[in-house]
């Protein structure tokens, strides 16, 4: 328990959408209001929830009750709604130090509205932590800079895997080793697709399961054509490389095209077909390659037993091995627990 | 690549002890010097290597040439070498904000050489990294509170599985979430034996692979017995969760009792048996119960296929579900290694 008698410290956030991860986010910070104060002095209170149409604000700390009713947003006759109200205006005349939580559906090739929100965060002195991966998708490499500009910090370790530890492993644990390779498990959709096809159903059949379960979104196509995949790969490569990689040089094969015999043969002979990113170093030290595509894994590859909705992502290094991380909540809560994870990690004393 | 163009910090070093890991650290910090000052913006020198009876030590940076001669330490005739110099004594004449490398074997039940080594450094205003665990299972409590009061840090993944990512994966990237249960697969030795008598071998024949292979320590007591894991298990808790166990709170039971037809005929049903340590906690939230023992494990457990001398770590939690860490390397090089990150994480602007 750190910081058991240390004073409280008290952080504005301001929570950009209000989807699945922003209700979860809202729901852990209340499981854990309590405990944020005890074990790191920390009491986070939401300010405002932006939507694309005005903001959730009274100027104290907002409760779901001020925000939804009977689980959907409550705009009309609501004291606490404002429309036409801007985010970056609420961060301009409060205080600098706070922190933006970035749980829009950002757009792949445009990064918005996540980018529009997470500048504006910067410019008001505010640091940001991320779930969405459209604006670092396109981006990342200026927004970092900004951030340095402004003294703030860029987190998003709820945009690469959510609960799985990749950034924190890439960036910290792994600190003084080079990384020569990176191959990871990064959607948990359709490697519960791909292990159920290996269990006997066809393509149709696990897709449709896995809807029914609420597993894949109603629409799947960025799950199943690998590009939830893809900018995982790509955000984490940019990160633990420091390198400025586009989606355009991330060469993406989905798995639509794969047969259920294909997989099925593969199960019986103890090996596993597994939607892989990878990213390798060029030959002779020049560009990486970063790819997405159904890949035959042998039974010694450290991801061949991430099944289901499990992800996991291996770091081969010079000096540590081969260090794998697997597991972590596929899930909203997950997702905004690495949100939560994120905001700690800025506001912590270092220890 | 942070701090391409930052100005370069020198940080000096004192080494304590100049065994297998001593070694490897020197190889590592030579082998990454150029890299060191590039990503991170440090120079590390080690200014003094601290033995029983002196140090060597001249004032400027040490390289190995200046300690051994033929892989032997090198004390008669060497002008580097100081009998009777003490490591407290160099590091109190230095400037504060250095860091001490504690590498000596250090007892499980005094915690010396180690105890006095790190109680030095921290009244010199020194930090302390450790690949030993002496010092913090006697007294991790207590060196924690000494490091606080002289505002200085205390790491040491090198003592808690090496590059396996132990304490950063619990202390870091499960901020915020409640470890509800630890298990560990921490001793490569023994997970090597157990697998090879999976494989078809006895006991005393893997013992005796494991101990040419230079796997084993020629006296494996420790490995063999538990108490290594043991002291693993019981800082990793200790650290994770801001408690003060003791070495004799963890119930041991090493390997040396185990029946090769039981490992083999686990293995047959895809099942294992691993030396397990378990920290889990007890009942209506009373005091954790940690133990290290033979046990057969599910082929779903997910430690289930770590194998050889690889080791592995299974984190339960209330809001990001089981993160699992796997590999890491298993060796000196793979404890230098972890010595180095943690200097690192010290000295390096936050990020």
């Amino acid at each position: 328990m750190e910081n058991k008698s240390a004073p409280v410290k008290t952080v504005p956030l301001v929570v950009t959408g209000f989807g699945n991860v922003g209700r979860a986010f809202f729901s852990l910070l209340r499981e854990k209001r309590e405990d944020l104060k005890c074990r790191y002095g920390l009491a986070l209170d939401v300010l405002a929830v932006a939507q694309a149409e005005g903001c959730f604000y009274y100027g104290g700390p907002l409760e779901v009750r001020h925000i939804s009713r009977g689980g959907e947003p409550w705009t009309s006759g609501n004291p606490s709604w404002r429309a036409g109200m801007k985010a970056a205006d609420i961060i301009k005349e409060t205080r600098p130090g706070g922190c933006l939580v970035e749980c829009t559906l950002s757009n792949l090739e445009t990064g918005e509205p996540g980018l529009s929100y997470i500048t504006g965060a910067f410019q008001g002195g505010w640091h940001a932590v991320a779930a969405s991966k459209g604006a670092l998708v396109v981006g990342l490499p200026d927004l970092k800079a900004r951030a340095a500009e402004n003294g703030v910090f860029l987190k998003f370790s709820g945009a690469t895997a959510a609960a799985l530890p990749t950034l924190d492993v890439g960036l910290f644990s792994l600190a003084g080793a080079r990384i020569e390779g990176i191959q990871g498990i990064l959607n948990g959709t359709t490697n519960y697709i791909l292990t159920r096809m290996g269990e006997g159903l066809d393509y149709a059949e696990a897709l449709q399961e896995a809807q029914t379960k609420g597993i894949a979104e109603p629409d799947p196509a960025q799950d199943i054509g690998g590009w939830d995949t893809a900018g995982k790969i790509l955000l984490i490569t940019n990160a633990c490389l420091d390198a400025a990689y586009a989606l355009k040089d991330v060469q993406v094969c989905g798995i639509a095209g794969v047969s259920a015999d294909f997989v099925r043969s593969a199960r019986k002979e103890g090996r596993s077909v597994k939607l892989l990113a990878t990213s390798a170093p060029g030959r002779k030290g020049g560009r990486w390659s970063l790819d997405v595509r159904p890949s035959l894994i042998d039974a010694t590859h450290p991801l061949v037993h991430v099944n289901g909705t499990e992800k996991g992502i291996s770091f081969l290094t010079d000096s540590m091995g081969t260090v794998t991380v697997t597991g972590g909540r596929s899930s909203p809560r997950g997702a905004a627990a690495a949100l939560l994870k994120d905001i700690i990690n800025i506001y912590r004393p270092p220890f």
